[in-house]
């Protein structure tokens, strides 16, 4: 079984060494892990962004489930390239997960970054934009997707000191496609 | 043809009335709009938000097509609700337009948020992380996937001055989403 491993840590400045820890803990329960930089690119080349998009895919569509890295990116929520690739799984019927090293409720982390107010029992941002506001880690979509589409969001009890580098929850997701999918 | 119309414009003071805007561009064009905030939820409910997520989701498997706001939101990139609602439509197999009311490219628009600099011929954020840098106005996932699965990102000459209610990149979309779907 092939586990597709999206995640902003192909930012990292040791992202490949990141990629080859996740691949070994996948071998460990049983389970193939396709890392995005696994792919062979020339990143010199005119079209190399493509390129990316084009291996990345064909990784998402060779593989039986996504495990998708949503600890909050430069903000308050997840990297949308990897949410964009949660969303694609989600359509093709993948089997989803994700886990998110940041275990606070999205509205209170919004306060983190910007200025909340209520208004009208409604929390908005300086726009006028609502804050979502139902108690979760992130947006509502990606939530229940996994809910719906997979295994609930894991989040660890107490954000860890390093959010980038802690494996702790990306192996409990292991742990539970290994269940799932192994044993179906 | 249905169209799902997707963006952070459900996040609006006046969310109904830019939803109502937009159907009746799309009504204009030969196209029927599927406008979330059309779903009846009981958002004083327990489960609203799963109900909101299984209402977007039946609307996206009944659409055609999606046209997602890409605007950024909240920060550099686009909302991540929005994203993962792209993904999906692209995983469906769905044709998928998107626009940005911003047209800058993505690694100048880091830079108005948050300290960005130039490491290795990379460049990097605080944390250390690379900013992707090819040119593009958003993460090269909703790019590409626009590009190959649909119409490429339409984006305005110039920002507008009202980037959540200028609809002119949305009609935009909405022509080429009639072009391509009608015309077939």
């Amino acid at each position: 079984m092939k586990i597709y491993l999206a995640g902003p840590d192909v930012f990292l400045p040791d992202a490949h060494e990141i990629g080859r820890q996740k691949v070994a803990i996948c071998a460990r329960f049983g389970l193939t892990g396709l890392y995005p930089l696994d792919n062979k690119i020339d990143v010199t080349a005119a079209d190399a962004s493509r390129q990316i998009f084009c291996g990345n895919e064909a990784m998402m569509d060779e593989a039986d489930a996504i495990i998708a890295n949503l600890t909050p990116f430069r903000g308050a929520g997840a990297d949308p390239g990897t949410v964009y690739e949660l969303g694609y799984m989600a359509g093709r019927g993948k089997f989803c997960l994700a886990y998110s090293n940041d275990p606070a409720v999205y509205a209170d982390r919004v306060g983190r970054f910007i200025d909340v107010t209520s208004e009208n029992g409604r929390l908005v941002d300086a726009q006028g934009l609502t804050v979502e506001d139902f108690g979760l880690v992130d947006n509502l979509m990606m939530i229940h997707a996994l809910e719906l589409h997979g295994c609930p969001l894991v989040t660890p009890a107490q954000m860890p000191v390093d959010v980038w580098h802690d494996l702790a929850a990306f192996e409990a997701c292991v742990r539970m496609a290994a269940a799932r999918l192994i044993a179906t």
